[in-house]
């Protein structure tokens, strides 16, 4: 084994050997709603973590100037946002959002997107975008030395695209939804199309046998 | 689009529509420390959320008599853990710890993972995978109704089998990582074979004009 501790490492290596390490990450577009209009922006140190009621987190670091301290600033202002997920057909308008535009830039449209009011938040949703969860800001977390901002939210609503959702089940099928995972440095990407089976074992016979 | 309110649907409902939707999860394959010996189990809301100094999260329900459960009582006693990501020859091994052991069960011994001494904290870490996070309690966050336990831990000193550390670049090649992602259901996964590059844009030419 080759090991590092980030006390002697500086925090850009270290940060490209984590991030190479936790993959594959999903990704979050999310939009807000600043003064001078909605802003999106991609994230990948996203997930759930809640089920009852559903919560997801994400965490970014307060870039000068990008529209990712756009996110955390109209959070603070309007403490409401809808996360997205990205399927691979707008995953070149997704990269788009990513760019550190000017500030006051309205990025949604640059990227081609479309927006869509939503229901119970004051964010719009973007419709090209086949899962649109709208959240309300349950907590913010300030965590490490910049600090890096951990938003978790609730999801009030959630909107699937039409065929997604086997409702029978509340199934949604992958090979339909064509999301995508970040995985090592800064444009490595997967898509998720080489899919298995594994069934959790058995307590009482968990080899099988 | 076909929209699905919280308040109005069953929570297993809502939790299934969720985890399918919010993917791929990377893994998170935890070691503690109890008082009858390390405990070992999955988790799939699992995530990086601070770069400096490196920090992840993973967060789960209470489940009575799970190991599960035994991973928030160990920390809780002791606020130190290991994270493991598993390699695709590991997955039964990791799949047999996802097992509702009885407590008290070893359940690393039981799904054949060999242990390893960890040089910064009390838990033990599993030598067959091929990296090994040593992690020290950085906050734990309640959520939710049962409720969850979001467990923040900083990163204190990383391992990498070797050959998977490009020392020059601090870049971990994924092809040879071979990680791999939680998708929708109990049962689904997904290698990450399928990988592409898609450079972040110019903010001043972002459409490469």
């Amino acid at each position: 084994m080759k090991s590092f501790d980030p006390a002697l490492l500086d925090p850009v290596s270290m940060s490209k050997l984590m991030s190479a390490a936790v993959v594959p990450r999903p990704i979050a577009l999310v939009t807000t709603l600043g003064l001078e209009g909605p802003n999106a922006a991609p994230f990948s140190f996203f997930n759930l973590c809640c089920a009852d009621p559903p919560m997801l987190m994400f965490s970014m670091a307060p870039r000068e100037g990008t529209t990712m301290k756009d996110t955390v600033r109209n959070i603070e202002r309007v403490p409401e946002f809808v996360v997205h997920i990205v399927d691979e057909p707008n995953r070149h308008k997704m990269n788009l959002c990513s760019t550190d535009w000017p500030h006051g830039v309205d990025e949604i449209e640059r990227a081609g997107f479309s927006t869509l009011a939503s229901v119970k938040v004051r964010p719009p949703r973007i419709a090209d975008c086949p899962v649109q969860l709208e959240c309300r800001l349950e907590k913010m977390v300030k965590l490490g030395r910049k600090p890096y901002t951990m938003i978790i939210g609730e999801v009030i609503l959630a909107h699937f695209r039409d065929g997604l959702v086997d409702e029978g089940r509340y199934y949604v099928d992958s090979a339909r939804l064509r999301a995508m995972g970040r995985m090592e440095g800064s444009d490595m990407y997967t898509r998720l199309t080489d899919r298995f089976s594994m069934p959790r074992p058995d307590p009482v016979n968990p080899k099988g046998k």
